[in-house]
This record gives structure tokens, C-alpha cells and sequence, in this order.
């Protein structure tokens, strides 16, 4: 039973947005649960994390059909080829999203260490990086992929700036050592979702422009 | 000009596996470099990842060869993308290995914080992880990919015990927040190189059973 490339295509593109829209509310929720303190919003986290898994084993299976069903030219076998690793990088923010969550309920046993002022920047960046990315695959937008990438950067910049402001806590008052070290899990954890955007913009670029720029500096044969 | 199959498919392998013992032995010589204080060693981990990175790119096109030159059975295809899948993975542990050697470049800056005991330990265990799983993917070995899951709760153990042995010392002595903050930075290193063999070792079961272990508690279609 033969079926129409286009349609196999299109559906297995639909599916992936559904998974990263709900791979991009999970680290809304889970950020907000430590930002709030919101334990019913980190509670939300855990329990959507199967419907996420669940959707990540289906899109596997639909890339599996769809290249057994059809034999493709090398550009959409490319593009076939990075929505498995988009899968992938949505699945582990998914994740990251989880263990923030996590952390979440662990801060809370905790009084605040400090006002919250580089997190929500860096979460604020981070969900955008994840927004844009998803973005620029939809309307495979070489541009929007590379405003990620550029993002990656000051993302990083915040992390370094987070983990200096939480160490000169830690050593002023050890009181503060655990509940500021899940505070650098968290900042990790963000670290990790603004490197799976970064992934997936790279992805793009690569479907878009054919060309693999994840080591700028190698020799492409 | 149509090429053999199996010849093309065992290439692949052998390129997979390559690029496995390069990744294997960047992780060896990072944590040695940590463990030694080898500033030698950690330059020599940041020299050699151009290696990884393209092999990661020759693997990829070859996946897109392969796929394009041969019109597979689910099963090829699955392990081609499974193949595809551990590339990646293996391109990460070598990253994580630079992350490990340029905190070594960082620790040697700072007198040795205590000795190292539990250190030495978790990144046997996660050297070993990579090796069994590289193995399970060369012999199709379920059983020993089932290790290599076990495996890594017993690091995830190691490394909570690394993270509050060192937050007790942080609260302890202020002087040694900044090296024992890079010390926790390695062993987060660690386990995110444990977290990839685990991936290895879920696609090789999905290869040889044909089924996603990925999440158990999933309902599957």
C-alpha cells in the first residue's frame, strides 16, 4: 500500500512541531516552577514527560516507514535524516526540562538564596533559542538558524556570569551551598537545552544550504 | 555505479568503530589529564578533536549514500539509522572530553583540592560504559548492553557522592570553591558521557530485538 510521499513527508513535519511545542512548554513550565516557586507546575513537568517520550518513539518509527516506502534523492534523504536528530535533540530538552523540574522541587525545601536576575534572563534567551529554532525549520530559514547560533554565545556568557554569582555566595555564607548548587544544576540544564537548539539550527542550515556546519573549522571533502 | 551492500554497510561499521576508539581515548586522556594534572594531555585531548568532528561528517554522508544508493528492509534501516544516531553520540562524548580537558587546564591552576578516590572510580566505570557499548554495537550483544544500563545507575551513584563530598568541603573552606566547583563539572562531564553509552547501548537493543527500550514505561504502538 503505496503512499504519497508529499502526505508521508507533511505528516511526519506536523508531528515534529506537536513535539516541539510541547518539548518548548516544558521548559516554560519547568523554569517558572523554580522561578515561582511552583510545585504544582514542576509536579505538571514530570507527568507530560510521557507523552513527549511517546511521541519520539512514533516519529522514529514514521522516518522508518517513510524510507522504506520511498526510495528519495539525496536532498530530502538529508532532510529525512536530521528531523531523526531534531527528534532527538526535542526528546533530550524534554529532558533537561525534567530535571530542572526536579531541582525545582528539591530549591523549594530551601529559603531563596537571592532575587532571581540572570536566570530569567538566561531561561528567557534559552526559550527563544528553542522558539526560533523550531522557527527556522518549519520555514527552513537560514538567517533565523544563525540568530541561534549567534545566541549560543550570550547564553553562555549568562551561565559563566550565574555560576560567578552563585560561587561568591557559596563562599560567603555556606548556608547557601546546597540550595545555590541546584541553582547551577539549573543553569546546566539550560546550558544543555540552548545546545540542543544550537543542534537543530545547524540542522537546518545544513537541509536548507546542503552544507554540514557543525565544525566550521574542519576540511569538508 | 550501484556498490555492494554489505560492502558499503561494513565500511560503515568500521568507521563507526574508528570513530568510537578516537572518542574512547580522547575520555581516557581528559580524566587522566584531571587525575595526573598533564597539562600535556589536556592539550593534546583539544588537538585531537578535529579527528572526531570529521569523522562525524564522513560517517553522515555515508548514511546518505547508503541510503540513497540501496532501497533497504526495515530492518537495514533501522540499524542505518540507529548507525546515524550513535555517530552523533559518539561526536558528543568527544565533546564532553574537551570539556573535561579544558577544566584540567583550569584545576592545574589551583592547588589539588583532596585526594581524588571517588574521581578515579567514575571515570573507570564510565570508560567502561563507552568500551561495552562500542562492543555491543560491534557483536549485536544484547546482553552486554544490558550491562552497560545497569551501569549507569552505579555512576549516577558515584557521582552524588562525588557532588556532596565536594559540597562539604566547599562549606568547609571557602579557598576551595573554585577548584572544587571544576571538579563538579567533571564529573557532570562524566555522566553526560555515561548518558551516551546508555543511548549506544538502547540502539543497539533496538537493533537486535527491534524494539525501543528507550522508555519502558511507554505504551507502545
Amino acid at each position: 500500500m503505496e503512499r504519497h510521499f508529499e502526505k508521508d513527508l507533511n505528516e511526519l513535519k506536523e508531528r515534529l512541531l506537536w513535539m516541539g511545542s510541547l518539548a518548548e512548554r516544558s521548559v516554560h513550565q519547568a523554569v517558572h516552577a523554580v522561578l515561582q516557586s511552583d510545585e504544582q507546575l514542576a509536579q505538571r513537568v514530570l507527568e507530560e514527560e510521557s507523552a513527549i517520550n511517546e511521541l519520539q518513539i512514533e516519529i522514529d518509527d514514521r522516518v522508518v516507514h517513510l524510507l522504506a516506502l520511498h526510495q528519495l534523492m539525496a536532498v530530502d534523504l538529508r532532510f529525512v535524516l536530521a528531523v531523526s536528530r531534531i527528534n532527538n535533540d526535542l526528546e533530550r530538552i524534554g529532558d533537561q526540562a525534567v530535571n530542572i523540574a526536579q531541582s525545582a522541587q528539591r530549591i523549594l525545601r530551601h529559603p531563596r538564596v537571592k532575587p532571581y536576575v540572570d536566570l530569567p534572563k538566561m531561561s528567557e534567551a534559552v526559550e527563544e533559542m528553542v522558539r526560533d529554532a523550531l522557527n527556522a525549520v518549519v520555514r527552513r530559514d537560514v538567517a533565523l538558524a544563525q540568530k541561534v547560533l549567534a545566541r549560543d554565545d550570550q547564553v553562555d556568557g549568562l551561565r559563566d556570569q550565574i555560576f560567578r554569582e552563585l560561587l561568591t555566595y557559596m563562599m560567603g555564607d555556606s548556608s547557601v551551598v546546597y540550595p545555590a548548587f541546584e541553582l547551577i544544576l539549573v543553569a546546566k540544564n539550560l546550558e544543555r537545552i540552548g545546545d540542543h537548539a544550537t543542534n537543530i539550527s545547524e540542522d537546518v542550515i545544513y537541509i536548507v544550504q546542503g552544507r554540514d556546519v557543525r565544525h566550521p573549522a574542519v576540511d569538508r571533502r
